[in-house]
């Protein structure tokens, strides 16, 4: 990377695409970016979208959505018809989010509806109308929040009632509070929803059940008798999704839309259990699992774009007599850049753990062995919590490293951060998930205590009962690890022991659940930062580093080295009850956090260049590969539409009578 | 306040108008929203902004700024001719930031150049041309900041020599680098600026001054010979205050539109200097003190937002024989929201002492007497930093703490971030102060080694030094606060040891600053921390409490028990550095936090109204007193203009043809 002539590469190899974030998550590279979907991508246009009105910016992101989709249907077709490896799977890569800039409004339809569709209806429904999501021939989306009702799925009001007399399902959304909310693509994309509802037989309630809903005409796209449906408005980011809402009037179903593979309807009225209730919400678990790897991403963007924006500002001379130097030069701006490129490192390897926890356990699902589910349960619920709450306020640490440029919409941070953000909430609001991760803590605990057998993940805990003295503080990777073992523990045992003794004063167990939510989210978080160092850890120093360059070892190395030191630091509080740290020793890991950095510095920007994003990918003014920043920044302002009129409306309607006014 | 049916001060006094954030930062009630300035306010069409263009939303910020300085005249000449009160005193209240949704491209003319006019310029110069500024005949603002430089003032490029022959300056922004980046209002609204530029002479340098410059024609408003000007683009907030840019090239203004009330340039161009450097820089002083205040007052109206959502919003049962409980009852929800208003009081209190240091200082400085100023420096950036940084976290929190609805631009919660964290930026960006701060705390602890005297708010650091051992652990809240101060004085300890160290190792002095930057930070973040705790306790405790009643001396001390505790428990790290605590001592600890929140719990929303925001200052759907919160979200979202139309034109003419392409 030059940026301005200066070279930045103090002396070292060229990292390009060592440590390529693509490569690392996906296993087709079949496309690279800017040589085919990006080939006639306008910059400029993109540019324009935060000026355009909420109108505007959803007609911009049916319109690139869909052209992203017309490439790739025409890339499969080309390459391999009848595959799937191009089209859908690549349709909301991250490679492909600058094409994205105001949202993929069909992103639900091939995240979430194809595979519910695939995994909770009957090959019949299938072939009747799943096929057709599949091929777009008509669109669909997931209808499950309401306006009242969102973690508390059992307290969802929409109702089908089973018509025997006509075979159909009857559905309704009784009050406001039982309108459907949020479901991206609502708003004016979806012609169909599958819409999850409350099933009554007899008026009889059997429990939630996902019916598949024609909401509008296929021909004319008008609401369908019944439906009241439209766009919820603007919201933080997102800005062209059109998340929707959605009222049912006695809209009617034949039965057959109910989605029949593990809980059926039959023609008289007869009801048939689910096996597993799990089941129906596995496909929430894939999504969760995908949130976690696109915050790192997410992540990874905004930490290149930083990392470019530091080596080619310059600000403060540290001394008089030398010019302004890169602001990475300051420890300060390294100490808010260099962590996260640390973290979303730490965050995609976590992942691949999970996704392979995840592959397995989908194998002895199939063949009907349930016990690892309970683990990936926890597991992906811990790190979808940490991955999207700490990816999102590095990022926003990050927007504002980048000082007011970064304030700027052309710098993309901000669009980046309101996007990560909002998984925060969605797929499982983040409080709501960490209780349930504390739960999981709670039952582990109790079985180590009774000697029964832990999750691998929790195994830790186990130790710790057993010999709960940490012993000797070395500051050895491991031992960095294993206290914060020691602290996830020691949170553990105390909400173990809250919670108990409220259950001995005679609360309800739930009621003491409630009343130690405290302890169990402290818990639970410790324990996702726990499994996040270890995994980091064992990544880095076990076999797979064998199948590394040594150099990219070494960066590596110097990534965790930074990474554990840090967190540590920074969950000190919880460090120090379960281990003694003298105050050298407390020093001694300050000077290792600056050693880290200073480590880090010359090869920063080789590291982020590794991660081998696309500038059009990275959209960002402050954020092109070439570091010609400021001519950007500059530019892009000067396209401003305002900027087209030397003299705006206002000052002829309210500026300059007023002025004239007090004369 | 009853929502829905439901009472929810659970028997205690209402507290209406009783931690009144107005009454408490301004001694003038003169207006009360709603019954003037708020009259005719169309509250429809405030939440239709978020749907404009950029180019709308601009308008829309100048014809209601313009609209609200248009009735706060005629208020000040009906009630008061001559005077100030109304008009500009009360333009840019917080209690009016309902009316400046999308900013005041208006509030840099009243909060900066006025002021600076009135200090910088003699008699016969504010008479020419302050005067006009003060009553709205010409709009200036102020340019300072530049595209390649921004905290390193004497960077700036923007040059102003003196041409003898003509007896003018000549105005140049040599590169783009140079070019005037920022200022609000500069875009579209403002025909004058202040310009900070470097003074050449004969081509010599004569350092930074300010020079009063014409930027557009009166009449026409176009820009003037030589002057480039435009907006700087759509940002992540203040959508609509058409912050711009400003290049100048060979611009002439007569010599006396530089600014002379302190240095002077003579018809000869001879050169006299300003007596005190100091005096340039105390404008940004007062505004870094606004900036203070208004932080404290956001997160007070985000935390009335929440603390409302909280209080009707229902979810997850608790037990499964209840219904869904008032989501406040969750132990795990109080933590979001309740720190958060003891929090903003903090601020607010903390504020309250800066005002008068500032009032002290400033009578001292018209005596000739400039020994304050260091330390009212030192403390303005301490709590511009912390206040600006802790409140846009906790708005953040807060909107987070509302779930989805927190996302929606309709809960006001997204806009109220947005505009609060750019002040992290503005007005000196907080590493770059918190750096001064630290400087000024070497300074302090080598004074006190030196047995010099300290200034009051750093004295507790000789005091440390004179007896380091902290003694007996209590737990009381002088305890708490001098567990921080020792926390504090640790932190400045050790990186007075660093700097000291690598000055012997031969950095220069600011090389060995440079390097020491994290230490240095950190020292200032908790000797910030130690003042507001400080503070906080004091106020509540001290003879003040004598003159509030028994019933709001209640909640005060319940609020600054919360807000000790959670601080303490939040820098635990730092404190068990100073202070050996027990694992019983943590525990208490904790089971404080958890009672103060339950104290809490019965009087949340009564605290809440008694901060006295009105519903159109709130401009939230999920924040009225009434608690009528799901049909306005309802009811907005039904008013989003997409929702005119049944079917997008995005329909026709991009999703309708590519569905029917694959059939």
């Amino acid at each position: 990377m030059r940026c301005g002539g200066i070279t930045f590469m103090n002396g070292t190899r060229n990292m390009q695409g060592q440590l390529k974030f693509a490569q690392l998550y996906r296993d087709i590279s079949v496309i690279h970016k800017g040589e085919y979907m990006y080939k006639d991508f306008d910059y400029d246009e993109s540019q324009q979208l935060y000026y355009k009105s909420h109108e505007d910016m959803c007609e911009f992101a049916v319109r690139s959505s869909i052209n992203v989709a017309k490439k790739l249907r025409q890339l499969q077709a080309q390459r391999n018809p009848g595959g799937t490896e191009y089209w859908p799977t690549l349709f909301d890569e991250p490679d492909l989010w600058g094409l994205h800039l105001a949202g993929n409004p069909f992103n639900v339809m091939y995240m979430v509806v194809v595979d519910a569709l695939k995994t909770q209806s009957t090959p019949e429904q299938y072939k009747e109308f799943g096929k057709r999501v599949e091929r777009f021939e008509v669109t669909a989306t997931y209808a499950q929040t309401e306006l009242g009702h969102s973690s508390h799925l059992r307290g969802l009001e929409t109702r089908a009632d089973y018509d025997r007399d006509t075979d159909e399902f009857v559905l309704n959304t009784p009050s406001i509070t039982a309108y459907k909310w949020w479901p991206g693509g609502l708003g004016q994309c979806s012609n169909h929803a599958i819409v999850m509802a409350q099933l009554y037989i007899d008026r009889e309630h059997k429990g939630l059940h996902m019916f598949y809903v024609q909401v509008r005409e296929e021909g004319t796209h008008e609401p369908r008798p019944g439906v009241h449906i439209g766009e919820l408005g603007k919201k933080m980011g997102y800005l062209g999704v059109n998340n929707g809402f959605l009222g049912l009037k006695n809209v009617r179903i034949p039965r057959t839309r109910m989605l029949m593979r593990h809980a059926q309807v039959n023609r008289d009225g007869s009801y048939v259990k689910s096996p597993v209730d799990a089941l129906t919400y596995f496909a929430m678990l894939s999504t969760r699992c995908i949130v976690t790897r696109n915050s790192a991403v997410a992540l990874a963007t905004a930490a290149t774009i930083a990392t470019r924006f530091s080596a080619v500002r310059r600000q403060s001379p540290i001394d008089d007599s030398l010019p302004e130097p890169q602001i990475m030069d300051h420890v300060t701006q390294q100490l808010k850049v260099f962590p996260e490129i640390a973290t979303c490192l730490a965050y995609r390897l976590a992942y691949d753990y999970l996704r392979e926890l995840f592959s397995a356990t989908s194998r002895d699902i199939d063949h009907g062995n349930y016990n690892s589910l309970p683990e990936l349960h926890s597991l992906s619920c811990a790190l979808k919590v940490m991955s999207t709450s700490d990816c999102a306020a590095g990022i926003e640490r990050l927007r504002l490293a980048c000082g007011g440029l970064g304030y700027l919409a052309s710098s993309n941070l901000s669009n980046i951060y309101v996007n990560t953000v909002a998984a925060c909430t969605y797929e499982g609001e983040n409080t709501v998930l960490l209780l349930q991760v504390g739960r999981f803590l709670m039952k582990s605990w109790y079985a180590a205590l009774s000697g029964a057998p832990v999750a691998p993940t929790a195994s830790y805990l186990a130790e710790v009962q057993q010999s709960p003295d940490f012993g000797l503080w070395t500051g050895s990777w491991s031992n960095l690890v294993r206290a914060m073992q020691f602290a996830a523990a020691n949170k553990t045992r105390l909400a173990f022991k809250s919670l108990s003794r409220r259950i001995e004063n005679g609360e309800s167990e739930r009621m003491a659940s409630s009343h130690t939510g405290i302890g169990l989210t402290q818990a639970a978080q410790l324990h996702a930062r726990a499994f996040v160092l270890h995994r980091f850890c064992a990544e880095v120093t076990g076999p797979k580093s064998r199948a590394r360059s040594p150099a990219l070892n070494r960066v590596l190395q110097q990534l965790l080295e930074l990474y554990l030191v840090n967190v540590t630091l920074s969950s000190l509080g919880d460090v120090l009850r379960v281990v003694h740290l003298t105050d050298e020793d407390l020093n001694k890991l300050q000077a290792r956090l600056e050693d880290a950095l200073a480590k880090l510095r010359p090869d920063a920007v080789a590291i982020v260049d590794g991660f081998d994003f696309g500038d059009k990918q990275l959209n960002s003014t402050l954020g092109f590969h070439d570091g010609n920043m400021l001519e950007r920044v500059f530019n892009a302002a000067l396209k401003a539409p305002m900027n087209r009129k030397s003299v705006p409306k206002s000052f002829h309607e309210h500026l300059g009578p007023f002025m004239r006014s007090n004369i």
